[in-house]
């Protein structure tokens, strides 16, 4: 059985709850939005400009920064906490979903995955033990397993079965991998390992796969597999369907997801974390999200004048000082990288306060 | 004669000093550098960071405001400071610097002058009046007098003294101009105009101008037409020269210049206000200045795994919160904007700083 590392506060709507999750680096209180900081950082925002909107873990990308600057250069720099600055958690994924996101570019073994880099040419082989010595060498102190992940086109659909069963197998190797290599950490200093159970839109696979990752060891579920690609109706009925297995003593964690409908929905039916580069992709094309969960696009010429914050009920950065919508308009225009800065912080505290709002 | 807007506090070095700039939006230290904010925001960075620099006053940019958003628009959103968050004083420039930087796409007559504008197409005239006009508009605290700038090239010293003179009759006009438009407002709620001092490379026709430009009822005296390609060597005996001829009771602006040794040249030779792009524009390359007016680029690859801030005596926020060169260069690397605003907010210190250090 993995440590205590989750505690149920309440529980709210449906099968939604709040608590608090113990990392080495501090209690997080649940349910929480992870801000992505691919290759070690936020894009266009600082570590404090970070935590200003309320985000108490930092979600980083093992692929993305094993290919530069390398893990190895990381440590060097005193891993990924003095590396960006960020003095909270920072989760990472494995890189298993760029098995997915990077399918035109991979080879799948038992082994693990080859992936092409298109930027060097050179090949660069991941397997379930180098994702967990790398996630290490990063200084993670949430670790995610290695996993087989399938698209939902045609072509993959025959792949799901033994996908979710070499995701079984790579789990057992990521555990045995996780706790060779942090054997000698006190039990306080040790890192987390979520598994992450797959198994697309089958329901028998879903459950065959969550039963599976809660008979380990594990500190926390994710939920993998989701949320790339296929319809709305879908996901929200494979999460209904999953609510009432999740064992209550593990913090469960929908991978990717970060539209407000979908977390609402999500966190009513038990989930307690998420990550998802809408917020800062988004906010850096000029997209916001507003009271009741619309989107306005700031580059749209209909704001040249308007005098109003993004949104008059939001208590972001942007939206406090009175930065108008005309002004944000007109940062767009001219290309300044301060324009996707100020929507990426209220795109945040947007999720963050959608977090906070279930916390009770 | 002027009203009193500068208070001379202490005698430096040579010809050097410091004082207090009265502005109607408070007092301002000298010698200071400004920011520029071509556009109503410095790249990259919010008022708060800009602010966090030391730095005081924002350098606006007339002719690029009036053709995005244009001043309307910015008077409409409440003008500059409401417009781009800065609190403390604004310089807007004439346009008269464009006259020089886009001389491939003006024309020239005593009216004023027509810019074609290459992205829409448009022809845009701006005479002195109309200079006046945009800048009230804006809501500039420190406005610049329209003038003609010519260049060092051999095609365009036969105009230096044409450029002179027709300076001196532009002047003449937006005084008039500026008086007949603030002449309802109180003495305290007025902005400030500065005349600019042109002539070249020549020294009876620099004197002439300092003269003329000394002559009339400004309240600040700047230097144009120097920093625009000519030697380091000229452009220091041409400050030697004009040294001992400034009037005591108006502040002295040196227009576009930033290199720390010129900068620490024209304070000891009686300037007291610069601007410049380079430590925003340099900082977005990965130019950066350490102790010693030494530089660095930081996107060298022999920096991936340096641990040293940029600068460990620098006390910018960049360098305060342990960001490490290799951090830096990997987000160089990667073109994360978040680079761009750490080495920018490290330059604009390093300015201020060594302005601050001849405030005694």
């Amino acid at each position: 059985m993995p440590r205590a590392v989750f505690k149920e506060l309440n529980r709210g709507r449906n099968s939604g709850r709040s608590g608090i999750l113990n990392t080495r680096r501090g209690k997080v209180l649940t349910p929480f939005f992870m801000p992505v900081a691919t290759r070690g950082a936020v894009k266009g925002l600082n570590p404090g400009q970070v935590k200003e909107t309320g985000a108490q873990v930092l979600l980083s990308n093992t692929y993305h920064l094993h290919i530069q600057p390398g893990e190895k250069t990381v440590k060097k720099l005193g891993g990924l906490h003095k590396f960006g600055g960020w003095e909270g958690p920072i989760l990472t994924d494995s890189g298993g979903f760029q098995v997915f996101s990077l399918a035109k570019v991979r080879k799948i073994t038992e082994e693990g995955v080859i992936f092409k880099n298109l930027a060097s040419g050179r090949e660069v082989l991941i397997t379930p033990e180098k994702s967990m010595r790398i996630q290490l060498d990063l200084g993670s102190d949430i670790i995610m397993a290695f996993d087989d992940l399938t698209g939902l086109a045609e072509r993959e659909r025959h792949r799901t079965k033994e996908a979710v069963e070499r995701t079984h197998r790579w789990l057992e190797r990521c555990i045995a991998e996780f706790n060779h290599l942090t054997s000698k950490l006190k039990e306080a200093e040790k890192p987390l390992l979520f598994g992450i159970a797959q198994g697309g839109l089958d329901k028998r696979l879903r459950r065959q796969s969550l039963e599976f990752i809660q008979s380990t060891p594990v500190s926390g579920v994710a939920i993998g597999g989701l949320a790339v690609g296929e319809s709305r109706a879908d996901m929200y009925k494979m999460l209904e369907f999953l609510a009432p297995m999740y064992d209550a003593s593990r913090p469960r964690y929908l991978m990717g997801v970060g539209e407000p409908a979908d977390m609402r929905f999500s966190i009513e039916h038990g989930i307690d974390m998420f990550d998802c580069v809408l917020p800062t992709r988004n906010g850096r094309h000029g997209n916001v999200w507003v009271t009741g969960d619309k989107k306005l696009n700031l580059s749209n010429g209909k704001f040249s004048s308007d005098k109003n914050p993004i949104d008059k009920k939001c208590d972001c950065y942007t939206c406090k000082s009175g930065f108008s919508r005309g002004f944000l308009r007109h940062l767009f225009k001219v290309e300044d990288p301060l324009a996707g800065s100020l929507a990426s912080i209220h795109n945040l505290r947007y999720l963050n306060r959608l977090s906070e709002s279930y916390r009770l």
